[in-house]
């Protein structure tokens, strides 16, 4: 399957898992197998000085490294539960219009010890850069901890 | 004005000014002039396990110390903007069932710190920090520090 038929089916299952988003504005992902991107509109997403809500900010940051690492386990043809265990914000400036999410998979050789956790112990954890940037201005940097893990059954 | 009547106008005036709390289950807040309680239900903030979505928890957080510092500086007759700067965000445990958002103003010192750097600077930073609990659990832990300011004219 191709990367943006993959993201578009992603973001249709995202909408009938987390019925919050569906709230949010959220635009179609973009996606090419490394790096995602999930932007979305001001105007569901402002506060009462008129700029981006944090908490906007915060959870489509959070969605957006969670759904890196779920699609990553996916295209391994692994799926896994994904959580964030803990993350770090910094609000760097305020977001005056529409806003994206982007994230990218660390390196290799980080990728291949949480591949390696994943396949000895059924649980791994993965550290990710999350920026929100409105054009090129970034307005929020969020460093997140995920852990993937087996499905319970 | 009674501290509960303060706090469902509050809530009522978020509502217009915040969108996207229209669509968490948000519950009245439950308010002292010292502590601030910020509940709502979990249908409208799972995910795809079922449990809270970390965003929604993140967001519910982040505001809830948000209130108590505008609530704070509203008690001393002054109207400020107030963001957050940053967060720490730990997540200790899945919510299952409708959680509440706790937080309380710091001691007597911190808070005679900030008041001095309002009164001096026209702009103080209050650290604050959240719990998430479902009943006694505690699901999440938030530490923000928030950045209180002179409306620009």
């Amino acid at each position: 399957m191709d990367y943006q038929t993959t993201a578009d089916e992603f973001l249709a299952w995202l909408r009938t898992q987390i019925p919050l988003i569906n709230h949010m504005g959220v635009k179609p992902l973009q996606y090419d197998g490394h790096s995602l991107v999930m932007a979305a509109e001001l105007a569901p997403n402002i506060n009462d000085k008129g700029t981006g809500f944090g908490g906007s900010l915060a959870t489509i940051a959070t969605l957006c490294g969670w759904s890196m690492v779920t699609l990553y386990r996916r295209e391994q043809g692994f799926d896994n539960d994904v959580v964030i265990h803990t993350s770090e914000l910094e609000y760097l400036s305020p977001i005056t219009g529409d806003f994206a999410a982007h994230v990218s998979l660390p390196d290799a050789e980080a990728l291949a010890v949480f591949d390696a956790k994943m396949a000895e112990r059924g649980k791994g954890r993965l550290a990710l850069e999350i920026e929100v940037r409105q054009q090129e201005k970034v307005a929020l940097r969020l460093k997140g901890n995920y852990v993937a893990m087996e499905k319970k059954r």
